[in-house]
């Protein structure tokens, strides 16, 4: 049973700002909550249409009907958490970093820290105007990765100004990514899906690669910036 | 302005069994369209509340409103037009092909035939069971490579068994694609988003590779399907 209470807080955590006041984020659907109540995330509500099968304290059973009044999906998936949101833990910035300048869409910036959990990236860096990552269509693509990823949201100029590593980023004009060596240690920005990466940003870059295009004159000008994401992170990890 | 009728019939190309019937499909958004009209493919209707710079027939000027009345997006983009739908060309099995077995997320296959554009890959197969690729979501997140890219969909199982390529499908268990010399010519299978590669098309499956992980052991399964298309076709033309 639901309470009125509960489909408020539920609802408010559509909304970043509510998210930021309450401290909690919503997640749905079995594959996506089990894996985040393996993590070390304290869980604060569970809704379920069908009980899951470890012992889970605050298990609600609810109706389909009643999982669709408070689900943020169009098709909603057999159940729906509540996640207290985790302090960031420590950073130690070692090794690769991936930084974010201004990603929009939650799709991407899920499958971006979907691709550090695989990669091996424990740092991710985000500028302010980035989406928030506790943003359930975030939650939802990031498929679990969003617990074993360090997310940090913070001033991007100053982080970059005073990084101590070779800064990359990705440029039409850069060297192509395929025929240098790539180091062990350094930070991979990747920006805008609309505009790439901005001015200010562009001139903290110490080392501008390319992708190649392989298509002709008329092919896309652009890759997606999470399969940009995977190309690069594929490049520095594959030695 | 708007007649009754041709808002009935952009509302049918919503689904899939109207856009064979009616052999039209949509695109929004002056990007997309912009792209769409400088390829062959014929425009049927196009409506925007601002007008095109290029001088083109069948344009109806209309008002944000009567855009929101037929868009499908949830933020409309200022124009949306209506195409012919191609026959497809003439395939020639040459090079490196891409095959889809079951993609069924419309973002996930709009990715791929961008990433088939942007490196140089002229034939996508797709089976029966893929998501149509005049399905609006696909269109809009081709951005315009759709054109650009034969893409057919037939008996999947029929097409590998008479190909004569080498067939690449990925797998855990598969050689390490980073460590073995990959061919300019063959098929490159990517299987659906939750089951993979299906049984019947596993067994014509000629050289099974994997992606290593390099994240620890708890780090997520799998990529997902557009990222993963990215670093094999990567690996594929960096030679």
């Amino acid at each position: 049973m639901l309470s009125k209470s509960q489909i408020k807080l539920i609802t408010r955590l559509k909304q970043k700002k509510y998210r930021i006041a309450d401290g909690f984020f919503v997640a749905e659907g079995i594959k996506v909550i089990n894996e985040l109540l393996e993590s070390s995330l304290e869980l604060h509500l569970l809704f379920t249409t069908e009980s899951f099968k470890s012992d889970i304290k605050n298990e609600t059973l609810i109706t389909e009907n009643e999982l669709k009044k408070i689900s943020f999906l169009t098709t909603p998936n057999k159940a729906l958490a509540v996640f207290k949101i985790p302090t960031p833990k420590n950073s130690k910035y070692l090794g690769l970093i991936v930084a974010l300048d201004s990603i929009r869409d939650p799709g991407n910036l899920g499958t971006i820290i979907r691709l550090c959990d695989w990669f091996g990236i424990k740092e991710l860096v985000c500028s302010k105007e980035t989406v928030d990552c506790y943003n359930p269509k975030v939650v939802q693509a990031t498929m679990g990765s969003i617990t074993r990823v360090n997310i940090n949201y913070l001033d991007l100029n100053t982080f970059l100004a005073e990084a101590e590593m070779p800064i990359f980023g990705a440029f039409m004009d850069g060297k192509n990514v395929y025929k240098r060596e790539l180091p062990k240690a350094g930070i991979i920005i990747l920006g805008n899906e609309a505009n790439g990466i901005s001015e200010a940003i562009e001139k903290q870059v110490t080392e501008r690669i390319a992708i190649p295009r392989f298509g002709d004159l008329q092919a896309t000008e652009s890759l997606n910036v999470a399969t940009a994401t995977a190309v690069l992170l594929s490049e520095f990890r594959r030695g």
